[in-house]
């Protein structure tokens, strides 16, 4: 698939790009009450999972694992939540959330309803992006 | 990480069980308005993707992958929507959802609140599950 003119994901980066090579982006987001939110997003214009080939799969999955597992040693999160929905906005992206028992919506998914605002900051976050950085160019140094 | 006590994953299928193999199971979902739904639950009890080895990784992504595409090919949805939260039950499992412009919370993912009832059935349902069953004895023969 080529590049929607109308997709947003196409169009801008959708949000601060932490990390990137030639096949997908991390992006910072931006979600009130979520610091450390992160979304992998693939550069190409694909909806679908099952639309990457295996070896795109695999990437793809490992960077969302390397975001996942610096969240949680950074974080130390209750719980990952990890969605690829794309209702909206059909280009392939996964969020990758860390949630925390008095983060808005918890137990809840962040979907559903807000029951509470949720701190702005969590110990830890000062130095996320840098840690993120510092995973991915360790695991993928031939993005660099 | 040894079996939950309390934990409802370890303690019932959660589902009617479409297939399985020694480290996982694909169940079918009945949840109102969402005809299709399946869940590919680990069998052990672990609470994220990163507490998975790469292998056993690959292998839930793939089975994952498999019965994104016999609901793709089987059901036409208008997407896809793959997650992994367990805020509440807190083992690993990932819902795979047909989504349908006409279901209960389209384009909200469905968690959101519901809009509309959805229909009870749809065109390709009769012999979903008889095809998720093909695909991953084909895929996997060794589960067998």
């Amino acid at each position: 698939m080529t590049a929607g003119k109308h997709c947003e994901l196409c169009l801008n980066p959708g949000g601060h790009v932490l990390w990137n090579d030639a096949k997908l982006r991390v992006i910072a987001v931006d979600e009130p009450g979520y610091p450390g939110f992160c979304r992998v997003v693939w550069n190409n214009h694909v909806a679908e999972m099952s639309d990457l080939d295996a070896a795109d799969q695999a990437h793809c999955m490992a960077v969302v694992n390397a975001v996942e597992l610096v969240l949680r040693e950074t974080l130390h999160p209750a719980k990952i939540n990890l969605a690829s929905l794309g209702n909206m906005v059909a280009h392939l992206h996964w969020h990758v959330i860390p949630r925390f028992h008095d983060d808005p919506h918890f137990p809840q998914p962040i979907w559903a309803p807000r029951e509470r605002q949720g701190p702005g900051e969590r110990p830890g976050c000062g130095n996320l992006h840098a840690f993120i950085r510092h995973r991915l160019d360790k695991l993928f140094p031939e993005a660099r």
